[in-house]
């Protein structure tokens, strides 16, 4: 056998990731959704508070159920569904990656099926090969929005036992309607879950519902978010889900004991005690976002329309030399989506016309 | 399909997990081997200053290689090793049974098989079951040791991808000898890898060596270590290895990204600067163990040599009603191991003076 005895589907794959590049190198980041705006020294002093209290008592294991957090999601999520959310319905991980593996554990796994809809997120197929689930990828429409009749009829055809659907989603920024998700919560019915990855949701354009409004109506439905968007906390990671309770307890069944530390915990707790100053400036960056996307169509790109924290515009015949222009010009935005397509992060006001000026450089010496 | 719809092989099953009681129903906790010693209020606040530094850049991801952190570990574990550990053979996850499941997941699989000799941890089969990995177990002798001739053999004829050498072993406290390393290293050869769990590493008697010493001389062989118990890090969750720079490379392919966050890796850089504080009460703990098994075999019962901050000690004809005793009078410990058994945890002298206190009554009532 070759060394390392590595699985025989992961050798010589190359480790997922964006470049991670230095301040130096390219001093306008926007390649990976972060927030640009970091938290204020007033919320630093809470959560450094908050760790010192925790720490305290660093030599005990933290709690495995995660009951104060639980509650406070929940209560944090129940602003956006006219139901509310209970902690039972809520569990979190590190980073939503976490929780999808957990997922993809407790409902996937050999003899099943993960189905999602291309383009998408490019750690689906990964999430779904590292638990040995069989992947299978339909196709989005040319504005990437879901024929809703083909995709029952592929998921009639195919079965699967957990279905990814972002909204919005990656790197598209397409936000799925309602009857989206009941179409194909209907179409999987007790045979598997659906999974609406809200990653980007806190973004949605006015008048866009989340889909944990349809959890009572979905025994079905799991509802992902992350801290790491919207709540401007990527260094923290910190994924949860909404769900039937009983969705919750099943995962409990595949965590590692212990996964989220006290450290995690506590600053999460922080995080939410100050989420108003947090997502103070979701409304900036959704400005700045419908800003970017008309500035890119007055340009004369294709622009995705976007309900994220980050816009998709094409196309172009040799993207790669575009990017790299851009990031010669210090902008580093990303490689990403259907071949011809950039994505750009929507970054401060300052950002973007760095950004506007970089593409306007690049585009017009390539014309 | 009955709800949820869960992999058939976790039906039914009850999540991991010790009981975790109040302080006011047991206010001597000995069942999850913590390290009964917090950091000073010196550590804890400079594990608030770290960070409150790293929250500044909260909205960023953390650094996906964790380069610092890396090679703050090899620092410390160079200690332990004439031939030194350098950061590229050096990986770290949220607890050591992130590593262990990162292991398996890059390593074992569906048509793989993992390893190990019972009794031991009781999480290692839980960690194949969640990879899909075939679970083979031998024995181990009376004493808890392992018959070398009997394990090469058993390696020969199952032919495991990873096998899983707790030393010293959890629930029994005994710790490997570098020839049972050697043997097992040389029997699985290149088509797999053999991971010696040095979780209590730090609690092994004088003269007992760790198996880093061996890392030049055995590429299939990984080290695991953990900040939970000797760091007195039970909270923060970080589990490390070192190993042949390969076998971290190959684990890069199957982590996360970014599965370790910022806060984290903060807090385990502030708990390495302040290593001799925290690591100051292992000789009193070992100290403890050793006076501990020398009372419990002066009070008749069978007690199996430990070098870890654990004792096993038995055996009972009704371990539970003990264990119940015990826990009546305010002393938790585990029920777990072979049957008969019972585990205590190495706390204060005081908390060892409870339990003493108990155990004495308890086995007085019973006879």
């Amino acid at each position: 056998m070759t060394w390392p005895p590595l699985r025989e589907e992961l050798r010589g794959i190359e480790p997922y990731g964006a470049p991670q590049l230095s301040l130096e190198r390219a001093p306008v980041q926007l390649n990976v959704n972060e927030n640009p705006y970091g938290p204020s020294s007033a919320v630093v002093a809470d959560i450094a508070t908050a760790v010192a209290h925790a720490a305290v008592t660093l030599n005990r294991y933290p709690d495995r159920e995660l009951v104060e957090l639980r509650a406070g999601l929940a209560a944090y999520l129940s602003a956006d569904t006219p139901h509310g959310v209970a902690p039972e319905q809520v569990w979190a991980a590190n980073g939503s990656n976490e929780v999808m593996l957990q997922l993809l554990q407790a409902f996937g796994g050999p003899g099943r099926t993960a189905l999602s809809f291309a383009p998408t997120y490019s750690m689906y197929p990964e999430y779904a090969r590292d638990t040995s689930t069989r992947w299978v990828a339909g196709r989005r429409d040319g504005d990437f929005s879901l024929d809703l009749d083909a995709a029952r009829a592929l998921v009639e055809a195919e079965r699967p036992s957990v279905v990814l659907l972002p909204s919005p989603n990656n790197p598209t920024g397409t936000a799925l309607p309602q009857a989206a998700v009941t179409t194909l919560c209907e179409a999987v019915g007790d045979d598997g879950i659906v999974v609406v990855d809200e990653a980007y949701g806190e973004f949605r354009r006015t008048g866009v519902p989340s889909a944990l409004e349809l959890l009572p109506a979905h025994r079905n439905l799991v509802v992902t978010r992350t801290m790491s968007k919207a709540f401007a906390g990527a260094g923290l990671r910190l994924g949860y889900l909404a769900a039937d309770p009983a969705i919750c307890d099943a995962i409990r069944v595949v965590r590692l004991p212990y996964h989220l530390s006290a450290v995690t915990q506590a600053v999460a707790l922080a995080a939410l005690r100050h989420a108003p100053e947090l997502l103070g400036r979701v409304d900036d960056l959704r400005a700045e976002r419908d800003a970017t996307v008309t500035w890119l169509r007055e340009q004369g790109h294709e622009v995705a329309d976007s309900d994220a924290n980050f816009v998709l515009f094409g196309t172009f015949a040799d993207r790669h030399a575009v990017w790299q222009d851009l990031l010669d010009q210090g902008v580093l935005i990303r490689e990403t989506g259907p071949d011809g397509w950039l994505r750009v992060s929507v970054g401060t006001a300052d950002e973007m016309t760095s950004f506007k000026d970089a593409l306007t450089r690049a585009t017009r010496e390539s014309a």
